[in-house]
Formats: structure tokens, sequence, C-alpha cells
């Protein structure tokens, strides 16, 4: 399938050979938004920082872990470093996920797959205060390093 | 933190209790969304089922089995069928997630977690054609079984 | 595709629901067999029970833990006993695993991949030795309990 | 090795038989304790429950879902209840975790591996601040449920 | 064991060091056949490239992923490519797998693992339909790189 | 929380970033004690090197590997080398693990985890010969390279 970079000729999934590439500093931010009513959302930020945010963090670090394990045709490597901090604000909970890493590819999906599960997370812990929540939008914010060089979300 | 059934007076994050529930039949079913250009998606349709699609569809399958690992406060338990269908439409990709158990507990976080890989499956093998897409809306829409019964999104 | 359960009418994989089925009792038996030249075998019987066999049997028991993690398509289930005994023989070693459930469904995939992690640990190890070596045979012996019964290889 | 349930007769490791057993309730509890500096101690209990607690005690509760993973000749089951509470004390952090679960077996290994990966998350977060810290004592205080009965430490 | 890598002067396992070696391009080719009756491998090819073959190339792609956890005794590595191509032919489907990797050790244990895992996907897939059908045969075909340099089946 | 290191300065816990330190090679040495009572180990050391030590040896090679699943905030990696031997002694058998790796970040967690689940697995085998039994005692015995330097226990 043309421009389809994860299948050969013959329309076969394959992990896209990347031993040609040299190994470089590359990063990667995404962001999610998980839609949450105001009275369960008071109650988060009444307690500050907040027990699931923490829990919902932390479940995003280990799950940037993960990455090459869950998404078929990822590379596994390694990551130099992993944060995801979980913001209170207007109708809901903002995710955010930075990750780095020094190899032959880039950490877009270490970095996406880091914002899906602290909302999935978050979701779990606030799915009986608040029935029938959203995850609202998961997407790339920046991508920075190898070949193809910075892009940022408009 | 009252209302939040996975932290205990203390505020400390547990494993709730299902030791005293009765193991029953359960189903959950969820929806995702993902926002993909029309000529991308033109291409996709094109290849009859798609091999993007049949590789999320997998994904997706495979990580509802992870669900336990990757969400903290999960319980660990084994599935009776699960099942993710991918069907191209106005704008982008519906991914649809049904999950069943025969358990203590519901399988609602497993159709979710289906959906949620499924969604970041096809965003990584579609990034390379279509910069900046969006993972848009991760949700339950049904819930059958256990004590608290049936539940549809209106 | 017609005879082919794990797909249904329009083709997409999922894992079959077993959740209208008894559980009950279930046990199947697997064999493999790893080609070794005499020299490598001479070596691996002189030291009694063997360093080798004894890790390729730990490494078979632990991977009939991870079937449901490695093949899309099966059950994740708890399982009753594992068991794995390899023993030289003409030309090679012979590997057998024997997996028990008390579930909704057989473990013939449990059997197989024990079977399987077994005797590529025992290549693993052998490799340096003995270059070129073979995986020659990975078939299930019998199989007891569950709607369809008894079955074994004549 | 006569007395040592996990080998047969041949001295074979082996995954035991539980398929015979009753399905029951059944409780462990384990503590653990880690030895530190009371400078250290003192910045830990000033910030209230405090971060690194709880972080090891999420980390324990999702560590005793992967004991079936880690400990080869472990059954592979579902829980119904984990938890893991840290207290500052004397020298050092006491970690308890209690474990439940509905099987044909106990889960005293899931108690004990949850207080273990607690203790080494404690060690991983506080090594920088206090080198050469030491894990003293992780054990059983508590097993309920089986044909063996209570248990409880003296 | 004399000749055995993986074991040290007192018959111990342990993982071979490898911080001496020289990082460097690695490639390997394993091959493996799964034995199919003719009617059900006609079935197969008649629907094209097929869905089981579709799922068990995807499940050798994530097996391979996975071998420095099932293998006791392999090393844990990133890798650069890995492929995975299943034809159906005279009397059954041959499985063909190649991996590579820029590292201190080769990639013989991932290709040979991305087969077994893709055999045992196929034969699960295709158990129903055909009973008692055999896994014929996993080796390597090829290996590329490091100090031993090339070697092929000849 | 100053001098927590995986921490920032609003307290959210983080994988720390290491993408500016030199890749370089780093070992790490620690050291457990499983008390056992006399005529427990008196039977384990009659089996000569004993087959629950090998077990044990085996399971905490494979633990170091999962180090970075299951401690939160620790970078996953690559190994260059693991070993573990277990010595029966006065009162107890004593764990010792070696672990090596070329990279930006030590592997003093992987030692301290291996040790950890060796320890585990021995209590998992002995524990229905003696109720009770207690690890005393994990430690980091000695850690070379990266910028710290050496660092041993006195």
């Amino acid at each position: 399938m043309s421009g389809l970079t994860h299948f050969d000729g013959d329309g076969r999934a394959r992990m896209v050979d990347v031993s040609g590439k040299v190994a470089s500093e590359r990063v990667a931010i995404a962001r999610g938004f998980v839609a949450v009513p105001e009275k369960v959302l008071a109650r988060i930020e009444a307690s500050g920082k907040g027990e699931p945010i923490a829990v919902a963090e932390l479940a995003g670090i280990m799950g940037a872990k993960r990455t090459g394990e869950l998404i078929p045709l990822c590379h596994p490597l390694g990551l130099d470093a992993v944060s995801v901090s979980i913001s209170p604000g207007d109708g809901g909970l903002t995710v955010e996920a930075e990750v780095r890493t020094t190899g032959r590819t880039g950490v877009e999906m270490e970095a996406m797959t880091a914002v899906s599960i602290a909302c999935l997370t978050l979701y779990d812990m606030l799915k009986a205060a608040a029935r029938g929540i959203t995850i609202e939008r998961i997407e790339l914010v920046e991508k920075r390093g190898g070949k193809s060089g910075t892009w940022r979300r408009e």
C-alpha cells in the first residue's frame, strides 16, 4: 500500500528497517484530555495534587516502557527520560507526556502510549464517581530530532 | 477521597476487594475514533478490508489481554471473548471493541484498553502518510452484567 | 473463512466466545524433538540430568504461562499444573509438556507453547557447541476434557 | 528431593498440580522493612504521606499481579484484592501487603512479591539520597484459607 | 560443561558477558514449516494472502520482541528490523523470519523465536479445521555480522 | 522533595533524564540472604548443587531483565551480562548477583531485582518444607562505572 511504510510491496506488515539510520537524540511530546464533570473535578482539585493524578502519571510513565510490546510494528528501544503531567482545567484533565531517547528511531509512539495509558487510568479511577466520562483527543504536540527534524502542531 | 472507590480512608490507592461479589457473565462495549484525511482514508478503503485495519484489530485484541498489567488498580482476570472491528467512515476510522468475562468484576477497562491500543496502532501505521492525525474520543458504549446491571450511552 | 473458527463472517480475527461453555478439567500433552549431534548429546548425558535440560524445562514451564500474551487469539487463563520433561535419546532430545486447567477452554496451545519455548532454549544453549541444529517436529500428543472429549495421536 | 513439593521423584522442577483442590477464599499478609537514615526519613515524613511512599505502594500492587511471570513455579491466578501500605517508623519504612483470591492455591507468593517490589521501589527512589541503604527482612505475617488453614507468625 | 558457553566452571547458568564485544550490524534468518492437509491449505490460498497468514506474520514479529523474556539466558536488546513472511507451498506453510540489530550480540534467537511463535499461531488458527497438524522443522538459515562472520545452511 | 532526584519541583514522579550522560561500561553487585533451618539446608546441600538453587539462580537472571517493567522510574535498558550464584552457608542461603551494561545509566536496580527475585523463588520452593522462613537483608555490595565512579560497601 503506497505511502504506508509499515507494509512491503506485497501488503505484508513488517517492522521498518532502521539499521541504516544514525542514532541521535530524539524527543516527542503528546497530549490528551479526559472530560470530567465539574463536581468530580472539584473533588480532585480539593485534595491538592490529588491521588488519582499521581497514580495516572505513574501509569503513563510505566506504559511508555511497554510501547514496543503493545504496538505491533514499533521498535523496542531504550528510553532516556519519560515524564507525564496531568493538570485539572476547564471541563476536565489535561495529560501531557514527554519522552526522550538516543536512538535510530523516534519516540512518538512512546509519548502517545504514555498519554493513552494515563488517560485510561484516570478513567478507571473516576468511572465509579462519574459514569460515562470520555477520553477526548490524544494527539502529538511536538517531535524533535532524526532526519525529519522538528514538527510542531499549529 | 469520597466517591473514589480506588482509595481508602487515608487516600491510599488499592485494588478494590471483589471477593464478596458473585461471579457472573459480564459484557462491555467501547468505541473510539481516529480522524484521518480523506486521501489516506480512500487509500485504506481501496485495499478492501485493508491491512492497517487487520493489524490494528489484532493489536486491540492483544491489548485487552494486557489490561491488568497496564492499569495499576485493575484486577487481573480471564476473558471469555474479545472482538475488535474497525470501520472507515466519515472523516476517519471508527473502532469498536466488545469483551466478555465470567467473573467477579466487569470488563469495562478491557474494552476501553482494546480500543485505545487499536487506535494507537492505527495512528502508528498512518502517521507517516498523514502527519498530525488525532485520536478523537474513546468512550464506553454499553456495559451489562454484575450488580449495577445494564448501562447504555444515550 | 469457513471452518476457521477464529474468523467471523467478514474474515475478521477474534477471540472465540467461550462464555457459554462449562468450566471443566482439561489436560493437554505435547511433544517436540531437537536433533543434536551425538558428540554434544554424550556431553549432556555425562553430566547426569544435565544443566541445559533443567534450564530448558524451567523455560518451558514459564513459557506456558505466557501463552495468552504470545498467541494473538488465545484466551488468557489460569493453569492448575504444568510439567516439562526432556529426555536424551536417539539422535537428540525429546521434550514433553503436560498442562492442566479447570476452565471453559482447553490448554492445547499452552502445552504446544511450553514445548516450543523449551526447544528454543535447548537450541540457544547448544548452538555454540553444535552449529545448525534443528528443531524437528512439535506436535500435540493427547487432549482430554471439554466437549470434544479425548483425542490421542495414533 | 523429599519435602520439596516443587520437584518430582527425578528431581525435576514442576508447577504443583492443584486441579484436585477446591476453590476457596484465601488471604495472605506479608511485611518488609527498608532501613533508612533518620535525615532522609524526616524528609519523607515532612511531605505528609510522601510521594516516594505513594509510588512504592502502587509498584507493590502492580508487582503482585506479575508474580506468576516472575516466580517460575507459581500458578498464574486471578486476584480479588491487593493493598500495600508503607509507614515511616523507627529507623526506616515498614511495608505491608495484603492479597486475596478465590482459587485453588494461595496468594502467599503474591503478598511476598508485592512487598519485595515495593521495597525495591523505595530503594530506587532513596538510593541517591542515602547510599548503601538496606532492605532488611521480607516475611509472611499471616495466611488464611485453603486446606492448611490459618497460620500466623508469632 | 565444556563447550557450553552458557555455563560457568561450576555448571552454573549465566548470561554470557558481551561487554567486551564491539557493537556491529547483525542479521539472522530462520525458517519453519507447518504441515497442513491440502484441503485446508486450498481454503487458505483461495482467500488470497489469507487472514490466518497475516495474523501469524504479525504474531511472529511481536514474538521476536519478547525473546529476551522467554529464553532465560538471552540478552535483552533493541531491534532494527523484523519481518516474517509465510508462503503456502507443497504440503504446508513455510514461515521465514529476518531480524536485524546493531549490537554486541546476534539475533539468531530472535529469528528462531519469531518463526516459532508464527508457527504456533498458525497451528492455533488451523487446529479446529485440521486436527493433529504438526510443526515440522524450525531452523536457522543464515547469520551475518559479529566476530564469527557469515554462516549459511547448506 | 530536595535530594530525591525522581521527583521534580512540583513533587511529580518522573524518569530522570539521562540523555546528556555518556554511555559507559557499568557493573553492579548485590547480595541477599534467606534464613533456612539447618534441617532443610542439609537436604539442599546433600543434593550437590541442588535443584532449588539452580531454579532460583535462573529466576534471578530472568528477573533482572524485567527490572524496567517492575520498578516504575527505572530506565529500560539492554544488559551485557547477568550472573546469579547461590551458596548454602551458616544458617541459610546467600544470593549474589552481578549485572553489567554499556549505557547511560547504571544497573544497581537490576542487580537488586535479580537478588530479590532469586530470594523469592527460594522462599517459594522451601516454604512447604520450612514454614515461616525469612528473607533477611538485600543490599548493594559494589557499583562501578559512570560519573559517580566506584562504591563498595564497607
